[in-house]
């Protein structure tokens, strides 16, 4: 798909293809469409990491917790997004055995209890071993660059969907913008 | 339910229940779990407002986009929310004949095409003779003052929604703060 595809999308067809860039936050991609029409894919993903970022606190706490946890509760029930299920079942979360899947449950519990939002990380750029370590690493970490971080994993992660949308090799997700 | 159980919900229940008070905007009920606790159901609406009202334009326009037409595609394919078909159906348009449906599939595109967000309405407050009346007397509005109705429109759907979530009367829908 390339950028004049993109530019051609009324709102409807819009949101159906990119509504799950920022995980069950359609609100932004169909926001992100008043911004048209798009030079490119960085232009694009600009749009949505500037909507984020012009986001009230709490709204930005919104975005993060409409996230599920790692190897959670909907990995269990078979509810995952099928992006998440994608991205979780890659870093190799869904055949954690039950010693690993209960402590990384754990832990996310302990997170959610101190910040108000789940741990939220891309899976796709990591693996079961690193997982729970990073978890534990930022268990302790102050709320206001935590805040930070998790955004930031989620900017890495919209890179990563909008990169497979468009067949582009997502070059540069150590560090996208925004 | 009353205020004090609202109160207790940790972020995942709260979303769980009021995730479609905005359809299909978990983001926002996400966002106004950051400022609990709440005084009573009018405290807990005024807050969804006023996170709309603090958006971008473009966020408010995104917004409407999350709404599906009225009698429209998501309703041929049995793919609306659980909230959505309830007022649909409760205004008569599940059962409109191909004749009364078709016009408003054309009066929607219409007014897709000249706002750029659907026609949105609180089908529950309408009825089957009134909606495509209204359509076409607010396809002839300003754009400024349509997405200021349209916010309206979204405000008494919210309103309604908590306040069969909460089980309170919906008095003064006709006028919902904000």
């Amino acid at each position: 798909m390339d950028i004049e595809k993109v530019n051609s999308m009324d709102f409807g067809e819009f949101v159906d293809v990119f509504g799950n860039v920022i995980e069950k936050c359609p609100l932004i991609a169909a926001a992100v469409w008043s911004q048209r029409p798009f030079s490119d894919l960085e232009d694009l993903e600009n749009h949505f990491f500037a909507f984020i970022d012009a986001l009230p606190r709490s709204g930005q706490e919104g975005i993060l917790r409409c996230h599920p946890d790692l190897a959670g509760r909907d990995l269990q029930r078979g509810t995952l997004t099928a992006e998440s299920q994608r991205e979780q079942s890659q870093a190799g979360l869904t055949s954690l055995d039950a010693d690993d899947r209960q402590r990384l449950q754990r832990l996310n519990a302990q997170y959610r209890q101190r910040f108000g939002f789940p741990f939220v990380l891309a899976a796709r750029l990591s693996d079961r071993a690193a997982v729970p370590r990073e978890l534990a690493r930022r268990l302790h970490c102050q709320p206001e660059s935590e805040l930070r971080t998790a955004l930031g994993e989620v900017k890495k992660i919209g890179h990563l969907r909008l990169a497979d949308l468009l067949g582009a090799d997502p070059a540069g997700v150590e560090s996208p913008r925004g």
